[in-house]
């Protein structure tokens, strides 16, 4: 079986991120944040991260890419999973390459070392989301061979209106 | 801490599925994947559900709702993670109550239960996806305090594109 985490590259390594990492990964996570236009809604910290990649149940895995030795990049993801296949797959919720590193081929390397690792775990699928209005990145993952699943809407219930959600059982009647 | 599978309704009974319900979930899978005329995309067998679902590692969760004893319908769960939040959530894949079961307020004391496991897990999310011609649901899901996450699309790479990915980062050079 291929590594996944074998490229071509010499200026270029890939590799999963430990707990000595926290710091960078909060780091990353902000900086997309504001690329994003969402930096305000960022409550992330260290020891929240730490607990839930790096705890007892670890929720999610990250990996670093670096170029020369220097953190350029990182990605984030879990497994999600299809009824319809009855196998997991890879859900890749952040991909983040520091603006001096663009340009290099560094998100193209990281997303195939994803697709290796979806092989490699016998995973039907590796999806992520796209903000609409990213067109840059829209023509590039389709020219990787992503198709958007554009008849689906992700709906979602959060704050008061969760907990108001698991109070209504009792509520009702 | 109150016990997210307790309702006020004598007739319902809400528990997790364990292995000996599995050719009961494909049944559900199944007859879902019919009402949202996506049959012919269902590969799912009980070997591979029975494996992804109760083997050594375990993808999802399944909740089985009975009325009276009789399987009405079931939810089908993995937590998946938010960065900006640096907390887990709850992503709801599968809701499904048949036919004979509906108007019965079945689907909203999952939803309710399901949002009682994520605050028990310290999750800041419950999340799941729409059919975007399925108004009846959005109408629902909208009275119970979801809300659409318009600006997303979600991207998928799979079959021989997610093959092409894996061994395109030891073409390249």
């Amino acid at each position: 079986m291929t590594d996944p985490f074998a490229t071509n590259r010499a200026d270029l390594r890939l590799r999963f991120a430990t707990e000595a990492d926290t710091a960078l990964i909060l780091e990353f996570i902000r900086s997309l944040a504001e690329y994003e236009k969402l930096a305000d809604h960022v409550r992330a910290d260290e020891q929240a991260l730490r607990r839930s990649l790096f705890g007892d149940r670890r929720y999610a895995e990250v990996i670093i890419a670096e170029h020369h030795g220097a953190p350029a990049g990182f990605a984030l993801f879990f497994h999600n999973y299809s009824t319809f296949l009855a196998r997991p797959g890879i859900y890749l919720e952040d991909l983040y390459v520091r603006p001096e590193f663009r340009g290099q081929g560094i998100g193209r390397e990281i997303l195939s070392c994803l697709a290796g690792i979806a092989l490699d775990r016998d995973c039907g699928r590796l999806e992520w989301s796209v903000l609409d209005w990213n067109e840059d990145a829209i023509a590039f993952y389709r020219s990787i061979g992503a198709h958007p699943m554009d008849e689906w809407t992700v709906f979602r219930v959060d704050g008061a209106d969760l907990s108001r959600l698991s109070a209504s059982n009792r509520e009702q009647q």
